[in-house]
């Protein structure tokens, strides 16, 4: 059971809550978000359901629900959330239910040269949105593990160049601050998945996220994770499915596809797939975006590099020039024919209004 | 390292090749299929290339690929291979990259109405192929285990009376040659993907095979599988996606759908998508569908049941009237984007020519 | 529900239940063994218990358990069993809760030399059971598939010579007469758990079997498959854990090393480990032997060869000479800690009394 | 390739080594130590070997190993390392491959009376080290998460009371200061082995580690895990088995007993098993625990509450008082027959010896 205190709720209305509920014999779990305090309730659900919690000054709701995660859930919010992205920059871009947004960049930033180029890949390929990592978390501690505020900085210029709007990796929470300065959203990797430190802090950011699915989460621990967001005030959180750990060795990752409508049914977040990660082939990049798109994805995130031979990472899965043609034309032609429009980014002003 | 001999080798040549292969040292395994006999090498490669055994008598072939398996690679055979079911009954149906073929029906038979009205279902989705099963290789030795014979009776009524070939299920050598009597086309099912005395069987059965992936089966291992097939001479195999086993429990199986251009990629064979048991949930099948046409998959193959509540298996993942639209939109629409036109059969006068 | 019949019950009898059971609508699979007929019964449960079934003529038992296995579950039956091996060839070996028995062998039959070398090895380990495949299920057909007939003969010869039982492998129904002529013990492999056909024909054929794990089954779908052997009434299985498939490449697979004590808590039935496939690798079977039996096993089942160089399957994984002696002082030494005493052979004479 | 800088290298040093490999056109990364500095080099390793790095000012060792991973590494430092507890607090206890170490606690503490109660019970099954929970990360955000450094406080007072050193947890790379004061040993558990920001924070933390392996983490990703709190010169690493995730739900993980032997082959790092998470069930716990023993292991980390039934965290595994005595036994009896004693604390003046 959660307990949401309205916005102009006082120290003294939640501490009254929570005695009534030690009280009772329950424990009470304070979140204090940006904009408002959420409490969860352990303990006997019967007996909550008693004491009218609901009537007491400062609380906004109180939510009962069967599943263990109770913000992103769609039961009590059946319809679904667009999420913008860069509104207060170059001006915001959607993510969900009308829209496919196309989110491609290289998976590091190495130089503004090879950065803004990929951009212009991305761009050809109908991306809106520009993704690209200063912060690399790398298994071994041997390779290249990104440019850091050197990176960001790169991605802030050629926003202003393109216009494209910055989608950009976070992997400790003392950096959370410094990168929302840079980024328009933030991403936690799949490593990071139940990083709960790191959850909480870019729930506090006041900046949309990217939360990938950790690499052998199931989508109900996924939903979990992005709980811990929403708990901190924010709820302008993107699901990216990107592949999961299983015997398979012909790809890296094996996509769950499944897993976007499985996600659409349980939340309302909007969902984008990562068909790079999935595969780690270059090849299989199309073709999973095209199923992506046909089960629903909300968008995709692809990697792009001008010359994946040279890539510090990841470049074996990078499409180049040669392959844009045919990820734009899926790009194009296949979300009308499941009722949707291409994302478009709004001038800031028009985006003002969102 | 495999030798192929011409339909018209005698045991002698077949005799001379192991010999001479024997005296270097190597080892010959000999299959012997319907219309030709392959002889596949064990022992020092390079030793055997200088064997010259493509100059011997009733030698067609010498292959040397780098992929354990040979048959049903793509190195030796880039074209894709259309496999056509039904020729010598209704009217041939092919599967293959030209089209896309859609196989419905119920999971297992039970009687000759629930198995016509499903059919009837089958065909309003714009299925030409008819599946269903009469042996059903059951978990649990106390459900129900199909209707044996009497069931491949009803199927052949049906096929009669709708036009329809069937497709059904094979689980036991012996039975092999009972269920090509009745059928137009023999499945083997994931349990029994590894089952290589009903692999040899099937091969030699004279009918197309479609061979489903074992359920924690890598790619690899189910090309290899094939290549049982192949061995006795068979080549007219469909494989069959049908989701794998993994830690994620919001779905009976995750659905492989990188398989779809990965199979492709290494094999000549058709690849078809079991989106239902996959799923397990009825609510998935429609996106799973369409995720499958766009991944570039030459078929589906889907449970329908008149009435799924009472169905003696799988009740949970069958499609009833109500989804059919959906599934009959994407199988009309999403094809021709990929190039594909839908498979119909060809009359039987038709058919005798392909 | 689950009936079982006395051994002396008429076919009026069986046919006296089932009709019992169809009035009130439920539905009745019959399963006739070898010593004795059971019913399973499909439906409303409850109806079932009102229908007073343990009272009619020919009903030994009326098994309602919970759990989806029923005759080889330690429900019905706390004690646990001990399987005797060899009893009406050379002298009956135990396989049970008192006793720990080593059984080792080549993983292949090759010539008459190698066995009995390979033979001769697994007494140095104190082996009393000998293992050794004469047909070897193979994921490529282009590997060494055994020798057949040829290979049951000489593993009839070794045993004449050295008095250890035989334990081999069956792969195809039609041969399981032909194998069960020469062989002391049934194994059915991996790959066949659920090749249900093949387990109803060893249920049928009057040997103790040993049944593998499936390298990706539950430990529920394990017990389900030795019901299906139970139900011919042949309860002589003894469990083997032989690794699971995981994402983890070090070891060719994971033993489950939990699955111990996991399937005696929910069968009556012995378990033995295989740490050989289980691993791949020979550095690793000794620790491996440690845990096993440190966690409880009823046995193990060990790769020997004489000179794993040249061995046709598996050597990679076989234990050699040098490796015996540690593989030896752990099965003297560890079992009696678990208060267990080495099983040894009995004469003939005695062993007609167990 | 890896440069390791000696204690006394200056920046000029290090700047100098960057430089030349540089001009070589590799890349080399940074990693300052507390004592020491390594640059990793990544680029054309046959051209390092030519530039002499080893004869530079500064330079103490040049590693050349193919594994990726280097200072945790047999390749280079074939004899095992013994990792020191509580040296400078109550005693050093050592963990290594002469001594068989029981760490044993509750999962979370709750209270001074629960921790203490289940300190005593830890004694009672010969455990020498102290575990329990201040930080507890928890997959849904609505469960209890550990009281923070009131926690810390009560395990300082207990291990004052009983002597016993304490491995507490640490999930956030701001609070490794603080955690540090109060332990003498450092957890980093399963969800962070891969948050690399919390990995370099325990490196410079001046404390022993106890690294848990990742539930999907291949052990080569443990040990490059390892590997980024070795190249910040903390050395004192215990790695720790505690179950991977699998397809089998009859526990929790699946414990992979391989590792252990699998991980002493590959590193000179103590390795102890966790078998509690590992099988989330009290009644595995015992026999998985004498499995570890007998692989090898060089100790066990356990949960034990005075009242699992009221337990805020996993009671479901936890042993209670009654369970201690065949634990305590198992401990006692095998590590003798595996060459080890039981670890046992040295008085802090002898602990200084160490």
């Amino acid at each position: 059971m959660v307990v949401v205190m309205s916005p102009d709720a006082t120290e003294e209305d939640v501490a009254a809550v929570v005695e009534r509920v030690n009280a009772a014999g329950g424990e009470a779990f304070i979140s204090r978000g940006v904009t408002r305090t959420i409490i969860g309730l352990v303990g006997d659900v019967e007996q909550f359901a008693e004491l009218d919690l609901g009537a007491m000054r400062g609380v906004a709701d109180v939510l009962r629900v069967s599943t263990p995660y109770k913000l992103v859930s769609r039961d009590n919010h059946p319809d679904m959330t667009t999420v913008y992205v860069g509104a207060d920059s170059v001006g915001a871009v959607p993510i969900g239910p009308d829209t496919f947004t196309l989110i491609a960049g290289p998976c590091a930033v190495e130089t503004p040269e090879q950065t803004l180029e990929a951009a212009r890949l991305a761009q050809a390929a109908g991306a809106t949105l520009l993704r690209g990592g200063a912060f690399k978390p790398r298994t071994s501690p041997y390779t290249f593990q990104g440019l850091g505020e050197a990176g960001l900085k790169i991605l802030a210029e050629v926003r202003a160049e393109t216009g494209l709007p910055v989608v950009t990796e976070v992997v400790d929470p003392r950096d959370v601050d410094l990168v929302a300065q840079y980024a328009d959203m933030l991403q936690v990797g799949t490593r990071n998945m139940q990083n709960f430190a790191l959850l909480q802090a870019v729930g506090a950011a006041g900046r949309p996220v990217l939360l990938k699915r950790g690499m052998s989460a199931t989508i109900e621990e996924w939903l979990m994770a992005a709980e811990y967001i929403a708990q901190r005030g924010n709820l302008d959180i993107v699901l990216c499915e990107r592949g999961i750990r299983t015997f398979e060795k012909a790809t890296r990752n094996t996509l769950d596809i499944s897993a976007v409508p499985v996600a659409h049914g349980l939340s309302h977040l909007p969902v984008v797939v990562d068909p790079s990660h999935s595969a780690g082939r270059r090849d299989l990049v199309v073709p999973l975006s095209r199923a992506a798109i046909a089960a629903g994805a909300d968008g995709l995130i692809v990697d792009v590099h001008p010359d994946p031979a040279s890539a510090l990472c990841d470049g074996a899965q990078a499409l180049t020039a040669q392959d844009i043609r045919q990820l734009a034309a899926a790009v194009r032609e296949l979300p009308p024919l499941l009722g949707r429009v291409a994302a478009r980014r709004a001038a800031p002003e028009e985006a003002a209004l969102t």
